[in-house]
């Protein structure tokens, strides 16, 4: 029986940790908000599971706790941001807000960041822009696992793309997906688990397909969305292909292949061609477009006439972002369960840091 | 055997039926020169096979051969246009310029347009930004042929997004795709050649699988880039999503199942939602975020990383708009070859529209 713990014990505890790793408390509470954001919306394998990796990556000395972040550039509408080598959550909450005060000033606002790390959920940022009557829009690269179409190699992260666009009256339009079919979370919940994948997954690192999920460990990769290129692999290369070089051509992070890894089995390449990880983010201010009343009433409609569409029997139409608004408000009334190997890495990252577990049942 | 007729034959042939429609000596040649383009870059399905559709538009008053384009609202990164229910070409273009010369004072520049039509190829529109440095974005909602996932009804279009990217010394990149596995398009050459679509593509109108390349005209749908939930349709929906509410909620086009029809087996709706069809154009100042020659130089790179990746065996790596600008080439040299009912097609309109023909085989 799985045992669920309050939102709150695992913010303080995620947060402790993080403080007794060096980080201030305002950059701690930032980077655990974004870790619990993961497990409230449904995406456990972006939450309290990164804790050890993040612990792993900072004993390396591949983190520092003492970011000083800076403008390295700037337009009315756009900016470039180093992130000074820390956690990806705290220039990215930073990029975003000047994304928003730019959007403020001339309609549209548009960051790219540098010298970062992974920064967790992209959705949780392109969500900053909804409560400003803003689209909000956060893409990152990523630990490169995802062969383009016909490479035997893997190119590319997983590369996700958040887009968050408010309504009136329904829950927030909130698409946030890695630009492949499963993202690296899955691989290592189906080898923890002995499953296999199933095929239209990875391949081998001869190209074969494969439905092993330990196969990334062994050269193999990712296929990116849309599986073959019968059924449109081609597409998903070019998403995650231009979600690399938003995030990192303009900013003057790695790119590609030399994208630092976050997993225990792909080193760091001797070459950099930049600094850190990428991350891109827009905000578009609605009434730069249409007052936003009459925009957000539209929406309403727009999220009515697809939750209306005839179903395919036995199932359900959703609205993007729906079902994660949904697992937000029972996390926060049930609380979270976790995974038992992500609960026991969680204790044994807190005790080897002294930190006195503030986990107790709900 | 095939016969190739040049480029400007068909050009020629083309402005010619569309000043025989009413149209401008210069909106004709705006129209042409993007349907050309899809016959020189190999999207066939978007070149002369649609002068037959826009000319049954025409014939049932749903065109209107002198628009006035207006700008009804803008700030100094965005704008909306109204395009006055012409030719998508015309607004297309005149939108595309407008996001330029944003991004020349800002740094970028976002217009969303409404009370337009099919505009043939999204990339054409992006790649105008290239001469000036920029990166360019293009999208646009379409005909509903598309089902969400797990909807039996056709909601949104195949729906495309195009970006282009400047490099110093390679093809630019230049991305160009429709968010589903195939364009309605390759149903009509499979069914005129009496074909089977294989699996993966469309379902019927019960939401069942489907390889009848027909299906679409009785009630079927496209399936969404993905093909199905377990191999993540539901990002292709949100893409297809994304792309319909930044083209027309924006805007006040209709979306969705609003969209009015570009095939013969649909009719309008009763219920319009707003005015035509919606287009999104973006244009992104290199030197708003990099000195553009280190920028190209960085692309030139990316390029070349990617060109190099172990491809699979028999097999070849290819970048993003590498075959299109080949296929450029090559048309330029060697001429177009159009399909037999294309051809027939073209040759009944010039007759009907008194146009002397003026294809000649190269």
């Amino acid at each position: 029986m799985s045992i669920y713990y309050s939102y709150n014990a695992l913010l303080q505890t995620t947060h402790a940790i993080l403080v007794s790793m060096g980080f201030s408390n305002e950059h701690a509470t930032t980077c655990a908000t974004v870790l619990l954001a993961a497990e409230k919306r449904g995406f456990a394998t972006h939450g309290i599971a990164r804790v050890g990796e993040y612990h792993r990556l900072w004993k390396a000395g591949r983190i520092n706790t003492h970011p000083k972040l800076k403008i390295v550039r700037e337009t009315p509408s756009t900016a470039v941001v180093d992130g000074n080598g820390t956690m990806g959550m705290i220039p990215a909450k930073f990029s975003m807000e000047l994304a928003i005060e730019k959007a403020k000033n001339v309609g549209t606002g548009w960051v790219s960041t540098r010298n970062s790390s992974n920064f967790g959920i992209a959705g949780h940022y392109a969500m900053m822009a909804l409560e400003h009557d803003m689209i909000g829009i956060t893409m990152t690269n990523a630990t490169p696992l995802v062969a383009p179409t016909f490479s035997a190699e893997a190119m590319l992260g997983t590369n996700p793309i958040a887009v968050a666009i408010p309504t009136l009256s329904h829950p927030p339009f909130v698409a946030d997906f890695a630009t492949a079919p499963i993202n690296r979370g899955k691989f290592t919940m189906a080898a923890k688990k002995g499953e296999k994948l199933g095929f239209g997954y990875a391949q081998d690192s001869e190209g074969h397909p494969s439905d092993d999920p330990t196969i990334l460990e062994r050269g193999g990769a990712i296929l990116p969305l849309g599986m073959d290129r019968e059924h449109g692999s081609h597409k998903g290369y070019c998403l995650a292909s231009i979600v690399d070089i938003f995030s990192a051509v303009f900013s003057g992070a790695n790119y590609g292949p030399f994208v630092p890894p976050m997993v225990p089995y792909l080193n760091p390449l001797n070459q950099k061609v930049g600094e850190g990880v990428g991350h891109f983010f827009g905000a578009m201010r609605i009434d730069a477009f249409e007052e936003a009343l009459v925009f957000k009433k539209r929406m309403d409609h727009w999220w009515e006439t697809f939750k209306n569409a005839k179903p395919i029997e036995g199932k359900q139409v959703f609205i993007p972002g729906e079902i994660e608004f949904e697992n937000e408000i029972r996390a926060l009334k049930q609380g979270i369960t976790l995974v038992p190997h992500v609960e026991k890495e969680l204790l044994a990252v807190a005790e080897e840091q002294n930190v006195r577990s503030l986990l107790v049942a709900v």
